[in-house]
């Protein structure tokens, strides 16, 4: 009979809560065996997560090389990542115009998974020489794991007169963040719409927003272009 | 390389969109290249997809015999399912107080997934001899294959003047839908909360609603009662 996990009730022979006094013997009984074919479903339930955490493991390690190659032939498109995030309505809808200018320096965009997927992953923003910022990489962590999921970025170096921020208390956050407001912002990450569309809309496929700004999914080819 | 999923965009050596034009032939080149590290990793996810529903159906076969067992001993304790599901907030709040009568007849309820999980799923309800329909079965079966996912549910028998149900126009829901409502009504599954509640909350571990009216998801003992 496997362990109770820790926040479920127990219920252990001779420690039956005082309201179940009124059942009969024989029912108090069988609420134990039921209790016990529940330890039971916890320990397959807590085998089948783990395995379905080992598939995924294994296939983010058979995606990695496919992801290498396309960042090498996404070096040869000028703008690539600053298109596909402006052709991303969501992304796009944060962006505002001096952001625009500074994400034609961004270079790469990648998304690295923490080895163990269900604790993290890291946002990395690589970018080439610009006016703004001394940085050439500025990553935006998100740590799932813990009681308080939290964030923590980079800091940015601003080269002089250049910090092109207005807003940045993240205790005060507005309806207008920007792109590099949310960038530099701790918010908890399960609430984080914007780093979960590029983590899971994005970066799987890129291409087709760098491609295709106003592609209807339901149409399948280009003919309309 | 694998195909195209149906719905991407395509992107064959001589068939490049015409906006494309513009790109030089190298770029034209790394697109293709992009497009094709594309094709493989949908083929990656496919594959990841299907382990992944094979590992899940792996444990559902072995949940099953728990389950089984569990069945068992419920039937030794008297409006079990009708107190597990008054003392679920969100199930309760839709059962009326003639519902809450006619419930305490339920004996069994079950979820029977689909053979292959991910196109639905049956709720079958077994009713002892009661004063208000002739069924001993009824079933609300979850179809989510398809172009549109879709319930439907075994036609209730009702006996000589018993029906109680005020409002079964499915194309007029109002807030104030009862559970019966829900249990005959055809409403889009993927919108449908109670139906998951049920089999993803209530389900799993029907034993923690039937103790436990009032437990504090932070207690893990019954000490205060
Ligand atoms: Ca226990
Ligand atoms: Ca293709
Ligand atoms: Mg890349
Ligand atoms: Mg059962």
């Amino acid at each position: 009979m496997g362990e109770p996990s820790a926040k479920k009730p127990k219920l252990e022979g001779d420690q039956l809560p005082e309201h179940l006094n009124a059942f009969q013997e024989e029912q108090k009984r069988s609420l134990i065996l039921i209790d016990e074919v529940q330890n039971e479903l916890d320990q397959i339930n807590e085998q089948a997560s783990e395995e379905i955490l080992k598939v995924e493991q294994k296939y983010n390690k058979l995606r990695h090389p496919h992801y290498e190659r396309r960042a090498e032939h996404i070096k040869n498109l000028p703008n690539f990542w600053s298109t596909t995030l402006l052709n991303h309505h969501q992304i796009s809808s944060i962006i505002n115009p001096v952001e625009e200018e500074v994400l034609k320096h961004l270079e790469i965009l990648e998304i690295e998974e923490f080895e163990d997927i269900k604790s993290g992953y890291v946002i990395r923003l690589t970018f080439g020489d610009n006016e703004y910022f001394e940085n050439d990489k500025i990553e935006k962590e998100i740590n799932l794991a813990g009681e308080k999921p939290c964030t923590a970025t980079t800091p940015i170096k601003w080269k002089e007169g250049k910090c092109f921020i207005k807003n940045d208390d993240e205790n005060n956050p507005n309806e207008t963040m920007s792109f590099f407001e949310w960038l530099i912002r701790n918010v908890d990450p399960t609430l984080d719409d914007i780093a979960e569309v590029i983590k899971d809309d994005i970066w799987p496929n890129p291409l087709q927003y760098f491609l295709c700004p106003a592609l209807d999914a339901t149409n399948d080819t280009y003919e309309e272009f």
